[in-house]
């Protein structure tokens, strides 16, 4: 194929765009899909199951043995790539391939590698190896880009440790203080956790990042969820990572014998707590659009058989990329709480218990995104991610865009968390063709 | 009022049936409603919280420091009333005052002093001490029975130590091995508790007593519940001790991400477990009669606010004096468990968890109880007992009935629960005098 042919088919809108024209015949760069899977494999032995296969999944929780011998696997590959891993203050590892223009600020890309308990071997680290695997495809075509490529795999992006998502693309993104060293959990400080991992707490101010750090940031990752799958699309253009907003309600009744009190009599808080969880789901779904919401923790007082429960508290949690859309759910929901108490004889109070805001994709890299695919001959389609990423911190410090392969049966957070090996490698051809059309823009 | 327009009014009933007279002008007697007030608020001293009032409830659970001394206290009573506290194996308290024929059983009543942790102070203690009253009367009165009469203070009526409710009434019921006294609770051996109140576990089984050993076996008891206020009656005559059937709903969902798993795709224990809450209420309500049903119990896993539920577990507890009642009942909820199974794609077993047997008052006791509280002036209604007492052990070897007084606002087993002095008094003299009417009989 010629430059021009491979151009027209390859990168039409990049180049109609921007007229430039390059040295490298980019058509022979391609991911390598076995490399890529061997090495997704041979990860999932930093805290596989003691006697347990691929398929047993992985508990790498952030800061663990697990992790930390997993880290140093991904650093070992960065090496072999003639890298040079570079850990900052916050534990999140870098490695930069130099671009041909000095001046202009690197293409950033990576994922994590650290997992929930009992969980898969895709969520992270599919978009982390994916990212070595760009890096090896420039290197084997012999392609230098303009921008550097940096690579990036980031710290605690599970929000196990220290209960907090995100935790270190979050500091990059300036929101830190020195004090969040000395939260402890499971009897570890958090300043000694980082330290564990190569990480420098005495500096964590260091860790933060300006705004203009970076050219753009691209992120590859399993969906986690079942619409691709479903709708037998290859590639999700992400829109944007949804905001969560999180309600406590505060269901009070009165706790009486179950044994003497007539059912007319009772403020049961159960029958209370019953009406309000399917009157989320009543209030979530009546609506056109894809916001999702969730009664995933309910707590009973006394919480024994044979009483009339007295209270129950329920966390509401909904998700949508319009915080608008969110607001008005939750009006809903308020309204609806009322004359539910008072049909139960109970009061409801509904409280805000947290609140992420959304975090928008450039429009822009959604292009290339969706051009790419195309170019690549992979059905795509757009959708909001309702689960977080360390993309959204990005969000705040560049242009970023995210890339979804479909995750088969929509598991996630398990070991039976699947996405085919074919589709890992759509995603790393797609991630891979993305930076080299940002490159070019 | 001569002897024949005492009975007349009285003890009609009886009296007709068995045209007996009496040497004793019983008109004169009544029970002590002060005596009764000061004891019961004495009592109220042993579990009392430090700096409390009476107001503040009381908490003294089986075998504490605080029932012992509480018992101390009861059997100091007895002897000043000229009766010989006796202490079975089971740590149940005896004592007896002789009747005029000495080949007759004894009429046995009283009840029991234990409380739950944070209970009141009339649950228990009114009958205790009640039963006390009735033997202070007959003194007073200088009247000799035909029957001994027997007081009992039942240990460990509450469910709390050992988590076995009725627990020494059990025993002499029968419902005993030796073995049990290995069990352990609270750090505790059953058998070091029973001894602590001055039981003999080693002869524990000597505590069981056959059918015949008593006439007839009468307790005095709050409600618990608040029929009788709402219904404005005094006396509430108790037809039986309900029937408890328990039964452990276990809901199978799928848990995944609440982020990225679409409204449709959810396999949501706590939507199931919400519409099966619900389903128990409506199918008990729906029918005419007392029945209660409740869920006191559910627990969500992994109960996190983040994950949709994967399974849930439910206690659904069954209530009535008719066993056929709640088996109707409990099928109509495994078919509504079947469908809402069906559209929620969980799966739904309901495996029974417990079964009490009901136990019936004795009609002939029950009409006693109705004609003494008419004879006094005052209302009554007939009336199952949604409570276990340790009367329903008694059912098992005499005919038995219970008198309920009214509680206020229905609340139980919580420092607010009170019953009027009035009522106090009132159940106190319905049992007196229902005592004089099975002696006469």
């Amino acid at each position: 194929m010629n430059r021009r042919d491979f151009l027209g088919t390859l990168a039409a809108g990049a180049v109609a765009a921007h007229g430039r024209l390059f040295a490298q015949p980019a058509a022979s760069v391609a991911v390598d899909p076995t490399t890529l899977r061997q090495r997704i494999e041979a990860l999932s032995v930093y805290g596989r199951p003691s006697g347990g296969s691929f398929a047993d999944g992985v508990s790498r929780v952030a800061y663990s043995d697990a992790d930390v011998a997993g880290r140093q696997y991904v650093m070992d590959l960065m090496r072999a790539a003639r890298l040079t891993p570079r850990i900052d203050p916050a534990g999140n590892i870098f490695a930069q391939r130099k671009g041909s223009e000095a001046s202009l600020p690197p293409i950033l890309f990576g994922s994590h590698i650290d997992s929930v308990p009992t969980g898969g071997n895709f969520d992270g680290d599919l978009g982390t190896l994916s990212a070595l695997a760009v890096i090896d495809a420039c290197d084997r075509a012999r392609l230098i880009t303009r921008h550097p490529l940096e690579i990036v795999v980031w710290a605690a992006e599970e929000g196990v440790a220290f209960n907090r998502g995100l935790s270190s693309s979050r500091i990059v993104a300036g929101d830190v203080a020195p004090s969040d060293m000395d939260q402890v959990w499971n009897g570890m400080r958090r300043g000694d956790a980082i330290k564990r991992i190569g990480g420098e707490p005495e500096r964590i101010m260091d860790a933060r990042r300006p705004k203009g750090t970076w050219h753009s940031y691209l992120e590859l990752h399993i969906e986690q969820g079942g619409t691709l799958e479903r709708a037998g699309t290859a590639i999700g253009v992400v829109q944007g990572i949804v905001a969560i907003e999180r309600y406590e309600a505060r269901v009070i009744g009165f706790a009486n014998h179950a044994g003497t009190t007539p059912m007319a009599e009772r403020q049961d808080a159960a029958i209370a707590a019953a009406q309000l969880t399917l009157a989320v789901r009543e209030i979530v779904t009546s609506r056109p659009g894809r916001q999702v919401g969730t009664v995933g923790k309910i707590e009973l007082s006394p919480n024994a058989p044979n009483v009339v429960p007295g209270s129950a508290t329920l966390i509401i949690e909904l998700r949508d990329l319009s915080v608008e859309l969110l607001k008005s759910i939750a009006e809903e929901i308020r309204a609806r709480a009322v004359s539910i108490a008072s049909a139960t004889k109970t009061t409801i109070e509904i409280v805000p218990a947290s609140s992420n805001a959304p975090a928008i994709a450039d429009t822009a890299v959604q292009d290339v995104i969706e051009r790419t695919a195309k170019e690549l001959g992979l059905t795509s389609q757009r959708m909001p991610s309702g689960a977080g990423h360390d993309a959204q911190m990005m969000a705040r410090l560049a242009p970023m865009g995210m890339i979804f392969v479909p995750s088969i049966g929509g598991v996630s957070h398990s070991p039976k968390e699947l996405t085919s090996w074919e589709d890992c490698a759509r995603g790393a051809d797609v991630l891979l063709h993305a930076v080299l059309a940002l490159d070019r823009a």
